[in-house]
């Protein structure tokens, strides 16, 4: 079965409050696509942290001395750097230009997740304004799933099992580029565990956990690009794996198993 | 766009010589599938090796002095750690049951890349067999693209212009399972560089370099999965980014700017 992915037309600029799982349905309405059980739908953090109001205006942040010597080294503005910290439960790098931390909800990324780029309230340009990451991603995605999920039941039929995923650009140690990576799940595997399986010579597989999700939102992230807040939501089918309900904790690697921090 | 990714049916298991673009070719047809001007083909490492006659027999290796300290120390085979060796720029970290070295070709990878799972010869199991990764895996995707290319002006039209990529299955630093990684490609981008460019709001894009390769090397390894040898090419309609020439070196990040080795 080939694996689809539709980025959905149509989804507006979003205001604190917005209710996405209506503006989904919606966008799926005109797009001709019916939520079918197994399909999987992709948000990108920006607009949950947009609807869930994650906007903080700079002025209104003071800097602590952490905040004010994180800022001197990393050249960044010291109010960011007070969020940064904020948001983190350790900084593991800082150089000029670059802090790489490890986020309260578990995983490494820059700059604690904050989004400086197109934040903008109703249109304005205005870089005062930064973007935290959902405050509990997996939360965020198992409450547009259920609303979804609610709304499947269509002319007498039972209602679609579906899964929700928000993903984030990250970089990545040793290779240039930023991909996809999950932040928040619902519904779905995290990794894919095949240990015990053979392959086609009946010898016992090497690779064992398959970050399945990881890879999903590499493809969705390829779909969505940079620059498109226009298209902020992929439709999935063809998962190839069963949906079991999931959380991002499957994808972090405990630290006393991680030999690159 | 939507981007579709195909797994082709009915590529048969590989043997040293085989002529993978013939085979491709074929199942391509079987599938129904005309290589349009944009498409790319996704292959696995381990077809290109098996093709490329990349089996060594263990039996056939004698151990160093510094392989027998590497075997040692991580519990593997000697004479792997003797491959493992041979194949690596660097050794980055040892553990009983890991090693993670810098490849010679550049990424950072376990155990060299080298496979000991699903080689036999000829069908039979016999771990006594590993697959080392192809001797340039750019050049292995170009010779393919060349061959494909070359067939593709039918009835008159002009020849198409593809892409080829083959991946690889990597470990992550920070997270739990492996992701689909680009190991050479020909005719596409390795990564895209969106500097310059603007979001919605008109505020200059934070993320500037995308991994597109990669992005989409873990949506193909999605759709390939670990044990399927029986699809290990997939065919994408859909690349969102220009084709353009491209090679592996674009995703390496040079050791002075890692912060994470």
């Amino acid at each position: 079965m080939p694996l689809t992915l539709t980025p959905l037309p149509n989804i507006p600029l979003i205001q604190p409050g917005d209710d996405l799982a209506r503006m989904i349905l919606r966008a799926l309405d005109t797009s001709g696509l019916q939520l079918e059980t197994g399909d999987i739908l992709v948000l990108t953090q920006k607009i949950v942290s947009k609807a869930e109001g994650r906007l903080v205006h700079l002025p209104t942040i003071s800097p602590s001395p952490a905040a004010l010597e994180l800022a001197e080294k990393s050249g960044k503005d010291p109010r960011l750097a007070e969020l940064i910290l904020r948001e983190s439960n350790a900084i593991l790098r800082t150089r000029p230009g670059s802090v790489i931390v490890e986020h309260r909800l578990g995983f490494v990324c820059a700059n604690a997740g904050i989004d400086q780029s197109n934040v903008a309230e109703n249109g304005a340009t205005c870089s005062e304004w930064v973007l935290l990451l959902p405050e509990n991603p997996d939360k965020s995605a198992a409450q547009i799933r259920a609303r979804l999920e609610a709304a499947t039941p269509w002319q007498g039929q039972a209602g679609k099992r579906i899964g929700v995923m928000i993903i984030d650009s990250h970089g990545r140690a040793w290779r240039i580029g930023t991909v996809g990576m999950v932040i928040g799940l619902s519904g779905l595997p995290g990794i894919v565990d095949l240990r015990g399986t053979t392959d086609l010579s009946g010898y016992t597989l090497q690779i064992t956990i398959v970050g399945a999700a990881d890879e999903l939102a590499a493809a969705a992230s390829l779909v969505i690009g940079q620059a498109a807040e226009g298209t902020p939501v992929v439709h999935v089918r063809g998962f190839p794996y069963p949906l079991r309900e999931g959380s991002l904790k499957e994808l972090l690697r405990p630290k006393d198993q991680d030999m690159f921090r």
